[in-house]
């Protein structure tokens, strides 16, 4: 037996000679004490790192801290119903649809809630009338035939309200109404069976889930509303903004003007490759938001979402520009100089095009500039193309004797085209880029301002129009003067 | 007075004469008629046709109507509980919210019906658990303290789950279980103050919970089930198709080959475009299904939606693609001629590439062709860049004696480069589609097909393999033959 301290533990094997079995449980213990430690460790620090985004998510939008409260609030409100003995009187034990109402109808945007409050409404009192009709049709046709009927009628109305709610315009406006409307109608004819007072019932629900979708009504109008409607006129701009950031951005890497910003701005237009189903939810919930701030009722959404799509198709473009900054090594340093300003140019004048679109559906208010702003592209896109007309002569160069005016066309040297290529067809693609801002953006702003009624420029460009003019009488007075001089 | 037949109206004027009235409201009456008969023809064939474009709908996809009768029968099972007395003598009368389960919880993919159910199903036990715990607290605290200790903390968990739905993963995976969780505990704790039999309200509300979500997935996964996943599965290589034939027919129509099919298949890519929200709703209802068919229940959903990406990015070049066919007539026809076969056997190329890889997806197998497939596409590219590269030499066209080597440079007619521009651009933007092709799609594919274990392809290539083996060995005898011939 060795003579370590501490306890030994042996095993008599089947020679008669003893092993000692090495304390290997210790050792394996406080592995296992690490490891378990490591694990709780790595979890917490998960969980940290969970509540962190998450707080950074509030931080960077108060509101959605605030929506939270507010849904507190509302369901501390709804509850009372409950605690206090005298309305609880009032509306019956009923008072639980309140409740229900609220917490399955408050949401983030006042479309959003109005959309699910008007909905549930009608659905609830149009399937609860639907069924109280087909009950006492049933009841008239004897107590035996009653629940085939009603189990008949249930089948074709639920079949076919969840059809329509395949049907686009139904699933945009109406999915959540018909949800409701199959619920209040099972509800109401399955309980018909059982509840006499069935009137009662249907009048109790119907006045709870009206004091459930007011209480939400208000409280997400007055306390710190979020508009779907404002959401999107807010959104479309800029988006526009992102997407002339990175067209500067691709344009000015491509010539090397780069700098550590403009790495950093060069991305924003892949938020609006993807926006399409944000703009056309928020498009959705704005047409139930009455008139608030700048917009009216019948405000036009719909054109908002025409130029939203008219930036995704420039963003389109923008990201096959982009895939071309990676050949912009293999172009000669002398093609790219001669083209360089004029695709400057045209980048900064498109950017300013779309800067200018955006103030424009940002304000709501017509711009004066803006014919000049797309004047300044067009001519952007004319100079980008004469300069490219005269490539030519920069690609063939006499090998010598630029003076001597007979040059043998052996002696001529032909930069490869396949080197300007690259070049050439980024040049296009921003042409192209200002043809789409001319024809998709321009001509979807003008739509949204015809139709939302944008006001007219302020008067900033009159006084400008009479400083030239009384400009040029003193020109012509200077002439007449000029004249009478001599 | 006049002599006509019928009754007329006569006024006396002031003067004395009388006025005859025309029975002008006769036809104003006939107007009006037939301008409600115009309105309720219009109306109706305006329903007519909304009903048309619905049952067309359904026609398309009898799968829709298939879940339209599935939701029928479910709610028809569960409406027994409440008609056939033993049942509902069993569950009392919370079976109610059975039928609301079913209504609330069944959606079209089996994929949804899960996870709303698996969602509902754990919070509610979790709100129920917590509820019962925290009103046991408080009725340790008094009677006096009870409402505010369950109202404060109503107020702090719905605040607290209400905001956990804006972090992007809780409301991919758990949003309808956020909404459960308030639900449940709200009623729970609101009527913990009231009704004294709390534990069985849960266990009841629970059980009828069960029961509905039950039924509900017994009835999307038997009966004409719609899996999320295959839905998935198939929409990717089906988007693909989609594009190579975009593509196919953009090439084609630009170099004049096009017909009256292509002009169809040339919008193809627009759905590819847009197709990102549906893509990873799919995805994220794919992850709650079962294994089924050719999917185990950890099937890498996720890289479908890398692909999807990827055919995007493909997309958003078409699109620019597509926007170069308006300048098509500008490029003189002897450059056309010249880069014809080259753009078509690149187009033909890497459509084909795209189409193996879709077969590759669908068809859950690796292709030993896709690897020639790319190496086509890549020799085309190459075939297409030399292409460019002796357009010089058609640009440069001396204006006569073409035999004659001395030409003065003066009299070298330069084809303007502005000419060429608009198909190098195309050219060059077919480039930039195959390359995204070859770095994106083939990449993404590959990744697909290693993490969810693509099968080899069967042994059609071994054979192949065998027979070009054989092959080179005879070729090797032949020189061996005929090195023993001399």
């Amino acid at each position: 037996m060795s003579k370590k301290s501490g306890i030994e533990w042996s095993i008599k094997v089947e020679d008669g000679s003893s092993v000692v079995l090495e304390p290997e449980h210790k050792y394996g213990v406080v592995r296992l004490l690490d490891r378990l430690k490591g694990l709780v460790v790595g979890f917490m620090m998960r969980v940290w790192m969970f509540f962190k985004k998450a707080w950074n998510l509030g931080v960077e939008d108060p509101r959605k801290f605030y929506h939270c409260l507010k849904v507190g609030v509302a369901l501390m409100v709804v509850s009372m119903f409950y605690y206090m003995r005298p309305l609880y009187d009032g509306v019956g034990g009923s008072a639980i649809w309140a409740v229900m109402t609220v917490v399955v109808v408050f949401e983030y945007t006042v479309g959003g809630t109005l959309y699910k409050c008007l909905n549930r409404i009608c659905a609830t009192s149009l399937a609860g009338f639907l069924a109280l009709g087909v009950h006492w049709i049933a009841s008239k046709s004897g107590h035996q035939f009653e629940p085939y009927i009603m189990g008949i009628s249930l089948f074709i109305l639920a079949s076919a309200t969840t059809f329509s709610r395949f049907i686009p315009v139904v699933k945009a406006r109406f999915d959540y109404g018909c949800t409701i409307f199959i619920l209040t109608y099972s509800l109401v004819s399955v309980s018909g069976y059982r509840v006499d007072h069935l009137l009662q019932v249907a009048h109790e629900r119907l006045s709870t889930i009206i004091i459930g979708t007011c209480l939400c009504i208000i409280t997400s109008m007055l306390v710190f509303p979020v508009w779907a409607g404002l959401e999107l006129h807010l959104l479309i701009p800029r988006n526009m903004d992102k997407l002339a950031k990175s067209l500067d951005c691709c344009v000015a890497e491509y010539f090397g003007h780069d700098d550590e910003e403009s790495k950093k701005n060069l991305e924003g237009y892949k938020c609006v490759l993807n926006s399409k189903a944000s703009e056309e939810s928020m498009a959705n919930f704005a047409r139930w938001e009455p008139a608030h701030g700048r917009f009216n009722f019948r405000h036009p959404w719909k054109k908002y979402l025409k130029v939203g799509a008219s930036s995704r198709s420039c963003a389109y473009c923008i990201e096959t520009l982009k895939s071309c900054l990676d050949s912009r090594s293999q172009v000669p340093d002398s093609i790219k100089n001669h083209l360089d300003s004029a695709c400057m140019n045209l980048s900064s004048s498109s950017s300013e095009v779309m800067r200018e679109l955006a103030t424009i559906v940002s304000t709501m208010t017509r711009s004066a500039k803006i014919g000049m702003a797309v004047q300044d592209m067009k001519n952007a896109v004319l100079e980008l193309q004469n300069d490219l007309k005269s490539l030519p002569d920069l690609l063939i160069q006499p090998n010598d004797q630029i003076e001597k005016k007979e040059v043998a066309a052996s002696d001529i040297t032909v930069m490869p085209l396949i080197k300007v290529i690259p070049v050439v067809s980024f040049a296009s693609l921003l042409i192209e880029t200002a043809s789409r801002i001319e024809e998709n953006m321009v001509k979807a702003v003008e739509e949204l301002a015809e139709s939302a009624q944008f006001k007219q420029p302020k008067d900033e460009t009159k006084p400008k129009h009479n400083q030239t003019t009384s400009k040029t009488v003193s020109d012509e007075e200077k002439v007449i003067i000029a004249l009478q001089q001599v």
